[in-house]
């Protein structure tokens, strides 16, 4: 199918952009009204490192495209605006694969009042989909970045973790012995996470000292913030909320729950430090946008992430993948 | 080399961003203050499709990667702001080689006062660029989209084409009568084309009706615009300006100069439409901007692109290559 057909049919299948975008796609860029302060991220999904086609359907590449790069806006505390999709396209994709790519990213733009405002389709050897964000802010107030966080801040996790991790294992048929409402559940967790949009806005709102998304697991993002704020982050492993399943996954599939859960990425839940007098305000804020939260710990003077098992001993070497 | 590694060297190399970017690289997305309107647009080269490893450097790719990209905004006649870059990179590929295409990008960025301002590096089985730019205006005047130009207006082009074209032919070996400062020169052309910003910027203000860039050759690019339009364009192929050495380079090839010059893309000139009361407007703005321009024909009623020979006879069936 010709290059311009298929720009056509993507075309066909978005709903009209919102008031702001002024100048849809179909010119050399999209022009939209900004707000004070934009708020830009892109992200990069590639076959054969960040999903297989033969484990992920297309629908489910195009929603993993889009929840990863809105995720970055979570992080900020920003008010989603537009996302631009790039689709590199190996020649053997069907049209109607690649067409249900768009409309899984689609989805989750449309869920988070995004606009899917612009792109490029080029083809490619491999599928690779790059996904750019635009949020938007009317002061720097607004938003919250990983480097607030100060000694004596409490730290905090919204909803629960592990579910992404434990549905790898059940798709990659580790975890046998689990019941399939629970692989249905955790695969369908792994393939289509929803990034924490409100809750992010909330939660930056609310006066947090830090922010951060947790795309590569709980030990490997809480060093970059620790990192970035120039403090030590003490976490509780105890502490981890666990998503429902994790624990029996984790058992059939011989590995510690709560390591799996502090060191598998793709969760997308969000990591944030708050002063103490500060807590209640943020654990509102987040459960006004539907999310519980969760102490973990505290920071301290010093640097990196200290994890702590229940007998309070620090555990060694426990890091997330670097989302390579 | 680990990604995180690569990602601080990256850093290191790029220079300190402008004041309008409040958080710079390092945080989970930027954040930039912005002004009236947003124009953003996103462009990928794939490695075996845009581009050969064997023909272009790291800083070549780099250059091309962001010049592509940043031509979408000559051609809206916004000014520059941000450019954000995602890199998907071989395992096989060096540090070094990284670091030299982001060199590349760089380069081209800082000549047009824009940051590079974020990005993602990730891992990936062949080599895939894509860049997201932004750029601003304060109004919709400033700016020219493809869909204004009406009958009666004149065509003008600005620069000189087929000097990309020609220098995919040297670098393919298809033309070796050729001397070897011709030779360098077109090869560099197309290796490293210099999107028109300014130009465009001169050319949107005077008050052309439409623009675009000639990325996929005039014969295409006049078609969109015309298409956007809802107009025809009747285009002299003897009027079209050819650069330096692409006679040479056609003869040498066996192929008809200006055939070449119409329908192979990647010059990155700008083609417009003007009402004729506002052509030497036009002209003196490209002009201030260092670009001849040189008029190629008329609008009409009616749709498609109309190329008309020396002896006025309409050619079939010219088009450039999409951009694939």
């Amino acid at each position: 199918m010709p290059e311009l057909d298929l720009v056509a049919a993507i075309r066909r299948l978005l709903p009209e952009p919102p008031g702001r975008v002024l100048r849809p796609p179909g010119d050399d860029a999209a022009v939209v009204r900004a707000r004070a302060l934009a708020i830009t991220s892109l992200d990069t999904v590639v076959e054969g490192v960040h999903f297989s086609r033969a484990t992920h359907s297309p629908a489910d590449i195009g929603h993993k495209a889009a929840a990863t790069a809105l995720s970055d806006l979570a992080a900020m505390g920003a008010e989603p605006g537009e996302a631009y999709a790039s689709l590199a396209l190996p020649a053997d994709l069907p049209e109607a694969e690649a067409l249900a790519l768009v409309e899984g990213m689609a989805g989750v733009c449309r869920r988070h009042g995004t606009a899917l405002a612009g792109g490029d389709v080029v083809r490619s050897g491999i599928l690779v989909i790059t996904v750019a964000v635009t949020g938007w802010a009317d002061s720097e107030d607004e938003l919250a970045g990983r480097d607030g966080a100060r000694p004596g801040d409490l730290v905090g996790v919204t909803g629960a973790l592990g579910a992404s991790g434990a549905g790898l294992l059940v798709i990659a048929g580790e975890a046998d012995a689990v019941d399939a409402d629970t692989v249905r559940a955790l695969a369908d967790a792994h393939r289509r996470p929803e990034p924490r949009l409100l809750a992010g806005r909330g939660l930056a709102r609310s006066g947090v000292s830090a922010l951060i998304d947790l795309s590569d697991g709980l030990a490997t993002d809480a060093r970059h913030l620790a990192a970035q704020s120039g403090v030590a982050l003490e976490l509780e492993l105890e502490a981890l909320p666990l998503a429902g399943g994790v624990a029996a996954v984790a058992e059939a599939a011989g590995r510690d729950a709560r390591e799996l859960a502090a060191t598998a990425g793709e969760d997308y839940e969000l990591l944030f430090t708050v002063p103490a007098g500060r807590w209640e305000a943020a654990g509102d804020a987040a459960r006004q946008a539907g999310c519980a939260v969760t102490r973990l710990g505290v920071v301290l003077p010093g640097g990196g992430v200290i994890l702590r098992d229940a007998r309070g001993r620090a555990l060694e070497g426990l890091r997330g993948y670097e989302h390579a």
